[in-house]
């Protein structure tokens, strides 16, 4: 339980031609850290992981908490946040400076936890998707959007710097749960916010890959795989 | 004393703009692995890790076993090698497509260890840099050249997969030391090889920050440094 330490299962580069089957049961996945963001296998919907528990958003909108279940990709750590800090911003760039002046540092991976009200919240869940699996800017384009004005709930995930993409999401990768965990899912966009924003920041990450998985290790993966990253998780 | 795990000390990125400085002891470097390569504060030389001695190849040619000093880059892991096999190969390009074949996967990160009698082995030694420090091409540059035909010795290091680069050498990144610990560095080139070929996969690779040094934490790392890191590094 290293709280300096964030574990990811997967890695990004892989979601691009399609290896979306679960490599990670939820079980292990949560051996690693009781906060954290995901997905299932077909990318079923966007778990939300807080104080273990574990949250799918579906794309019919629905958050339940589910038990079992297969990760293609997560991220987890053992929360150990700074103390949390009243902080307001106008709009979504305020609010990432704002991020990222606590943690310090654009050159590190940190956790991001902001509860408090969102003027406006702008989220998707992705439809679960069947063999043969299409790839990931074909699959991110089959979601649901949802809006909800005036969203009280936790805005939570992580930083990662821009050195890492292709293993991890460059920037900011967010979802979001209300509170009264009818709304959530990964964050397109919001707009301002009020409440206790917490980071934790990390000297090490631990990259665990599905290393008896045959399609992952016949993969092509070679080729320029960020510019779909990008327009597929932003 | 994970086996399957593969430790950095720092990122390669961070050398690109010249954050040489050591920022972890050789001591600690030590407690995650007996096997490895890096370099020291300066890029002073090529380091060798082997049963854990660590073996300095100087851009002077000597070859000298250290106890002391600190690491800006380096990897290590812990050596338990699969069975090694007699390989025979007539020119680098075979040679590492004997190596991959034997790793089984483009995707994984993986150790090598070839001791064997190589036709030739072109090797480089950087030499000490001191501040202000110049960015990596400059400094790569700035390098010692040494040929040695029909070495005897020790092939040794990492694969990282393509989509790692920013955060490892993509690629092979090779060192070498003859078994009479005259000649040595990072691999230039190499020419024909007949030995005992071992590799070690890893499920897991975690990178090691270093989060408490004020250059790093306020380093502009966020250009595109891959060019850079391709030239320098083959």
């Amino acid at each position: 339980m290293n709280p300096n330490l964030l574990y990811q299962h997967g890695t990004l580069g892989a979601l691009v031609p399609g290896l979306l089957n679960g490599t990670q049961p939820l079980g292990e996945l949560l051996a690693h850290g009781n906060f954290g963001i995901g997905t299932l296998t077909g990318l079923d919907g966007e778990l939300i992981i807080l104080a273990g528990v574990v949250y799918q958003v579906q794309a019919s909108g629905q958050v339940r908490v589910i038990e079992t279940g297969a990760v293609p990709f997560a991220n987890v750590h053992w929360a150990a946040f700074q103390a949390a800090r009243p902080v307001a911003a106008p709009d979504a760039p305020a609010a990432e400076a704002a991020i990222l002046k606590q943690v310090g540092s654009r050159n590190l991976f940190a956790a991001i936890r902001w509860h408090g009200r969102f003027a406006q919240v702008v989220t998707r869940a992705v439809k679960k998707q069947t063999r043969p699996y299409p790839g990931l800017a074909q699959t991110a384009a089959d979601q649901a959007v949802f809006t909800r004005d005036g969203a009280v709930g936790t805005l939570m995930g992580y930083w990662s710097p821009q050195l890492y993409a292709g293993m991890a999401s460059p920037g900011f990768h967010l979802h979001f749960l209300s509170d009264d965990h009818n709304f959530g899912g990964h964050v397109l966009s919001f707009a301002g916010v009020a409440g206790e924003l917490a980071v934790q920041r990390f000297s090490d990450v631990q990259l665990h890959l599905p290393a008896s998985d045959s399609e992952f290790l016949a993969a092509d993966l070679d080729g320029d795989l960020l510019g779909d990253i990008t327009k597929a998780e932003h």
